[in-house]
């Protein structure tokens, strides 16, 4: 391995253990969510053909796929993500349930350039209902992004939600003709970032009259729900979604053109760190991907985006950087065979004990070890304490300690 | 997407909702096996370096690899195993805590011959404590083999050991001429399938001499553990591994060439399915693969054999094929609002429950698809019901169904 070799490739990343605990927690708090609302887990293969992956997404995302010949000159490519797999497994398996409510959470792969932060490799976790017109089906997603986001402890989000209809019927009467409703939508989106005034440029140069332009907002100022919009906040707040972080935002419009009704996007106000889910319904896009026509309506969560923000603010206070709760030292070969004895009774309390595997080591090294390894006990066995029958637990977080006899040790960590 | 395309690649799976439920929880036992032995959990990317890939395991592996350019012109290839990205874990973060003590679980690629019902996509899981020249290390993972094993739910399984050193030792003793070992080793590993005759034979035709084949046989017969081993085995022991579940085998000798000391493999001898995982210390190895001159000891654990086992031989009975637990139908837009009351409360007690998302279908409909689902309760709820602040709850393994109040509901399928 040369130098250059050591490291992962750009936007490519390793996550030792000490990020592992985060993400597997963050992935297990989903998966109850999900699993809750009847949601079951799909995995599909890293790789697809080509026939699957192209003609798909446009070519400017065909230009980040990861494409090559296989072995036997197959062409085929890395999973871009997780939406033009669903289409595939609904094509391939006609005979699964109707509806089919899935969620998948796994890698995937686009050459990014990465001076933007942006990662090649990254993790999708996405949940979708294909097969439902209803609005109970939009709903039941707001609800799981309710209390996923609440799951994961943010204390304060707003979910935002709009119609691709509601903004279509609003461009329509301003007199906007149908071929600019999406360019319109998408100057209009970026309200967020640019002033009212830089946007109305943006909209005169693409063409729009100023009193079209003028209208278009007036609409938008004074929309409301349409009738299957309404019936998907009132069934989500059924379902628990208070009325105060369900919100109604007329501007909402969402960069994708394939959203064909109910469209949502979730912000977390405190902390400030904006977005973490976006979806809709998309009722034409299966088939367009080469899927069945089936209509649906799902989301995507940013769990990288969710593991960053929890490590940086450090959101799960109490959470601990290691899985392993005591490392149990080894005095000497001699009394090897006792803290053995003692980290047995502690595994079968279900407590997570890690033995120190050398036989001769130096306390002071293995107190290092269990430091740098993030472990908040330490149970150390030496003559003395065998003679009391005891032994000492010291916590390495205020590096205290007390001598106390095993079951007093179980009974402790146990609670932890 | 052309017919061709709707079935995955030869060699790739999809793993659908009924697969992943026997998947996730094979998982879920086992990391709670590693963890609980202080082992943490490691993900490393899919894309490698060719650097990091390449001149590691010889001409037939590299044969195999996923090779390509990526959009940078860089030579990288899909993760072949997670003995190689350890090794260059251990080499990118020389700050890592050493013992290092990781488990991997992740998906690696070969162009395998499908023939022979290989995958070309599947996962590994991987045991594996790096710095450490103690038999404690070793007995560790023997300890995790155990426990692993009878986490899965196998009633009766044999761990065998055999050590190297030994069978270098009794090979020597027997005049073979140490150019010949590893090749007499490979002879020698075929005696499960082939008899001694034709081991005989084999060694024959190698060149070895018919006194040195019957002294290497005698040798072999009268083998006994040296002293490391025995170490090994004691402290295995120790860690709760029966004697009568460790034997010393002196035939083991394993296929891979890179054991320096004890080798393990294990068969489950009750249903008879054979080698579940197998491993060892590899002392040299992660140098030649290009990381640090660090001792290593590990174990592989077949994850799909595991998985397809379990599901061949329905080896967990009560375990069901969904973690959806009821369904709660819907009789009318009108009764809508009930279903969705009942749901919220079942879901706050804990219970993974799905309302059908559609406002009008048929009952009959919505129970097939319950059925499809594998789902074992169904809720139903019509306007007699309402009327008597009642629901009828609906057993789809028996058919059977009972007429009871909301409460009496969640207590009985909280209890499942």
């Amino acid at each position: 391995m040369s130098k250059q070799d050591l490291q992962t490739l750009k936007g490519f990343r390793d996550f030792l253990p000490s990020k592992m605990v985060v993400r597997n927690e963050a992935i297990r708090r989903l998966r109850i969510v999900f699993e809750k609302y009847g949601f079951e887990e799909l995995i599909t293969p890293a790789i697809e053909s080509q026939g699957v992956l192209l003609g798909k997404y446009g070519e400017e995302a065909e230009k980040l796929m990861y494409l090559f010949e296989d072995q036997g000159k197959r062409k085929v490519g890395l999973r871009y993500d997780l939406t033009v797999p669903l289409a595939r497994v609904a094509a391939t398996y006609p005979d699964l349930p109707r509806p089919f409510k899935r969620y998948q959470i796994q890698p995937v792969w686009r050459a990014e350039n990465t001076q933007k932060g942006r990662y090649r490799e990254f993790y999708q976790c996405d949940i979708d209902t294909i097969g439902s017109t209803s609005p109970l089906a939009d709903a039941e997603i707001l609800a799981v992004i309710y209390e996923s986001l609440g799951a994961l402890g943010f204390p304060s989000f707003v979910i935002k939600i709009n119609s691709r209809q509601v903004l279509f019927e609003n461009l329509k009467k301003a007199g906007v003709k149908e071929s600019m409703w999406l360019t319109t939508l998408s100057s209009i989106d970026k309200l967020d970032k640019k002033t009212k005034e830089e946007v109305e440029k943006e909209l005169e140069k693409k063409g729009l009259m100023k009193d079209e332009i003028e209208k278009v907002f007036a609409n938008f100022e004074k929309a409301v729900p349409d009738a299957f919009l309404a019936s998907v906040m009132e069934y989500a707040n059924q379902m628990g979604v208070k009325d105060t972080i369900l919100k109604f935002d007329p501007y909402l419009s969402r960069g994708l053109d394939y959203y064909t009704g109910p469209i949502f996007e979730s912000v977390v106000t405190e902390p400030k760190i904006g977005s973490l889910t976006g979806g809709g319904r998309y009722d034409k896009l299966l088939k367009t991907l080469g899927g069945p026509d089936l209509p649906a309506t799902g989301t995507t969560i940013g769990l990288d985006r969710v593991c960053d923000v929890v490590e940086e603010l450090d959101l799960w206070k109490d959470m601990k950087k290691t899985t392993t709760s005591v490392l149990v030292t080894v005095f000497s070969k001699e009394l090897l065979s006792k803290s053995l004895e003692i980290a047995t009774v502690l595994r079968q309390s279900g407590v997570n004990t890690e033995v120190y595997p050398e036989e001769n080591t130096k306390l002071e090294k293995q107190l290092k070890y269990a430091d740098k390894k993030n472990v908040s006990w330490v149970v150390i066995i030496g003559p003395n304490e065998i003679e009391e029958n005891k032994v000492v637990l010291k916590n390495m977080s205020d590096n205290t300690q007390e001598i106390l006899a095993t079951d007093e040790v179980i009974k402790k960590l146990e609670k932890l």
